[in-house]
């Protein structure tokens, strides 16, 4: 379904302000408390907590990060599913949203109210309340932003920062291909990030969002490079059908399509590497793959990421 | 200065996406702290709090809030200083802010520079660090919507629910004409709304936005109606020279212009008002007008607000 409309009854202008905020909270349902605890006063109050905040925010743009063959339910999905994958990242849990909307007065109010069916449903399956909002007029196109405060699952959080020369890269997961359907259908590693941040051996940890050759590099401790086993790289059966289409590498695909948001992390050189895949094993059905560790000079046979691109957002 | 250029060089599409977000560092400076405490990692890690969290987020965007006659230090103060105007008007502090861009490729690195210039700026006079961000590609226009994170600055915080009938009705500053300056140039009534917090005698509390005729509702009563005296409506110098230029009466400006970002409140009526307005001299030279009190019925004299319009977001 495209979101905008030529039929000028069928669109949010027609509704008006006050009856499209009424019906956004009948969307919303019990995917948002009553104000202030959610939308509906000047900011939303929260409970106070222990664990230390984690803030972030993301947004999805129609013919940006979708177009008409996604269905609004999935685009709502997308959006909140993409701030839990940075959740994740840190290895802590979400604890509520907000999202601000920018809308052309044309955006077709059916379009919408499926856009806010499927951002209840998702932010009740990860438990996640829609605690507040704004809805503003933008001339053309759909702009959506969605921030997330969550908090540390427990008394550490990783971040992209901690690996050392001779740590192991690990990647969940299969790469490549997420625009066949990966890109919105995909399941934030909320459990994994959480668990991982357990582990000691755990150094550092990212989700993946712009493909493994442009988002590795921030991994990196200083003078050491990546140095990645080419044919351990896990490989999506939708890079392989792209690739077969368009005559790419699948390679080139897994490593630069973008939009995976699996988790890319490291662990310590000296560790029980058998040991911790193990564990990794009894806790989740995710699969696990070592990709390579990071070394002082690449090492023969390894990967030349610079062959690579990952996703440019404002090319 | 237009936001936009066709002088690619000039553009931000030029830049790139990873030089870009180099420069946006430099340009916020000392008002982002480093990764994982501020832009940098796939979340921010805050440091734990006894407060309650407030959450809010507002937008702007171009041809909506602003237009070339703003400056873009001036659209940045405003974007930061309309979220926290809405921490002001829960009674509470602003913590930190997080800032999603959606840019056109066709937008003009100067421009934006000046923008984070001017968010820097007001973040450091408003003591809120920049925490995090997204920047993404839109198809055209400018569209930067800002999440506050603030927190309750006592024990207290105001909603607008509250207010019973016979309580009297507040307004702090002048109202309507915003649109000569005062739109950017306001200064969020903070300390007045943490104030305000601390009396038990004030029932409810909101910031108005969209204009005092369609925002006063909000803190109604069940079964009560704002009496209003015409005469005692604060009125800006910016609504009378507006009211001349445009032959509209110049109450229609005070009531109907918004993003006038003063706080409206409701006082109890058995409290002592000249002592509370005589405790808020001593305290501010903001200032306060008492407009009329919420009746059962609608006062002989009184104003009818049905005759005003606020500002609607979706016309």
């Amino acid at each position: 379904m495209n979101p905008f409309t030529d039929t000028a009854t069928d669109s949010v202008s027609a509704l008006g302000e006050l009856r499209l905020i009424a019906a956004i909270r009948r969307w919303l349902g019990d995917a948002t408390p009553a104000a202030p605890f959610g939308i509906g006063d000047d900011c939303a109050v929260l409970p106070t907590s222990r664990h230390r905040p984690l803030l972030t925010v993301d947004p999805v743009v129609y013919g940006e990060h979708f177009d008409d063959s996604v269905p609004p339910r999935a685009v709502a999905a997308k959006l909140l599913k993409r701030n839990l994958s940075d959740i994740a990242a840190m290895g802590g849990r979400p604890r509520t949203a907000v999202i601000a909307l920018a809308l052309a007065p044309t955006t077709r109010t059916r379009w919408l109210e499926q856009f806010y069916r499927g951002l209840a449903a998702t932010a009740r399956a990860y438990r996640t309340p829609i605690v507040g909002g704004d809805i503003t007029r933008q001339p053309a196109g759909f702009t959506a932003s969605l921030t997330l405060l969550g908090e540390a699952a427990g008394p550490r959080t990783l971040t992209r920062r901690g690996a050392k020369p001779g740590d192991a890269i690990y990647v969940t997961g299969a790469l490549g291909g997420s625009i066949l359907g990966h890109h919105h259908r995909f399941t934030p590693r909320l459990a994994e990030g959480a668990w991982l941040a357990t582990r000691p051996e755990v150094r550092s940890l990212m989700d993946l969002s712009d493909g493994l050759a442009k988002d590795l590099p921030a991994l990196a401790p200083d003078n050491a490079v990546p140095s990645l086993n080419p044919t351990a790289i896990p490989i999506s059966a939708a890079a392989r059908t792209l690739a077969k289409r368009d005559g790419r590498p699948t390679l080139d695909h897994a490593l630069s399509d973008g939009e995976d948001f699996e988790l890319l992390f490291t662990v310590a050189a000296r560790a029980n590497h058998s040991k911790f895949e193990a564990a990794w094993r009894r806790k989740f059905s995710t699969p696990l793959a070592c990709i390579g560790r990071f070394t002082r000079v690449l090492e023969p046979g390894a990967l030349t990421l610079h062959d690579f691109q990952g996703y440019e957002h404002l090319r």
